[in-house]
């Protein structure tokens, strides 16, 4: 892999993309969730190669978002099923699939989230669990947490300044100091 | 890039990832939405080589991410700004984030949405717009819609035959015909 790792990146965003570091791993995840488990389930969906496929599958095993399972004794075989972790990344599918299905669907819709009940199509928005208000970039900022290191509190700093003064330009980094590094 | 191109998919998932094809174009888009707009702040808050800043860049301008302004005419300057499809991908950001402070944020979290109103940290939660409900996965299912490939359809049928017997394993594809390409 020819990127860099944002494993020292205390950004929770750099730390998701950490794990799910390629493209494949993201699609692996749709079949997962479609209810695949099964190496050549996968192989055919995707129509990978087989060494990258092992690649991939290793790599969500390693990072804990599947977990590999011997389903067979004689001939042995495993199944790759989904964590915990691994389901949790499911609203991060379906804002995927929202944002595809808005933008990159000039033939129209070809796969949609519908209510199981109706077989209405749903329309899946992001809103703050506490109260329902939908969440918008005006109502709802980002906040340095106990665990913020300095990088992140520099971006912090500096979209304030934005949000009070949107014509004027800040420095970023804001205080002019050094790059942050992660 | 030594990736496939999932242009020729009709999935929604695949055609987004065509979009944001590399990880730096994720975390460009972070600090786009915490307000950077200029090379010199995405190089440094990002600490990426400058030729492939650029070619990140670029890329979200082809498709249709960014828009590059100029902002001042001597010296000759450009600015790179998320147009509406751009911040439309802050849903899939938030949940990013939110999926990483949850499981990959062990020395507490770094950074968090916040209401700016009360500065109380929000839990953004995924939810049918028409009447509220969180999306989960025994409510809400995959169906397909007008423009559905055959690789859909198939997805689609050999997740319903899952749901319907879990625990006897349907062949995929499906029909045992040929395998999904796209």
């Amino acid at each position: 892999m020819q990127r860099k790792s944002f494993e020292g990146s205390r950004c929770p965003v750099a730390r998701s993309l950490e794990r799910v570091g390629e493209w494949w791993s993201i699609l692996i995840l749709r079949d997962a969730f479609y209810g695949m488990t099964r190496f050549d389930e996968f192989q055919k969906s995707l129509d990978i190669a087989p060494n990258m496929l092992t690649r991939r599958l290793n790599g969500l095993v390693e990072s804990g978002l599947m977990e590999r399972r011997q389903y067979s004794e004689r001939p042995p075989r495993f199944e790759y099923v989904l964590t915990d972790i691994g389901r949790d990344f499911k609203p991060v599918m379906t804002a995927f699939m929202t944002w595809g299905n808005k933008h990159f669907a000039p033939e129209g819709v070809a796969v949609m989230l519908t209510d199981a009940s109706t077989g209405e199509r749903v329309s899946p928005v992001l809103v703050d669990e506490a109260n329902g208000k939908k969440i918008n970039a005006r109502d709802y900022i980002m906040a340095a947490g106990p665990a913020a290191s300095e990088a992140i509190r520099k971006r912090i700093a500096f979209a304030a300044e934005k949000r009070a003064a949107p014509d004027k330009k800040p420095d970023f980094p804001p205080e002019g100091g050094e790059a942050p590094q992660a």
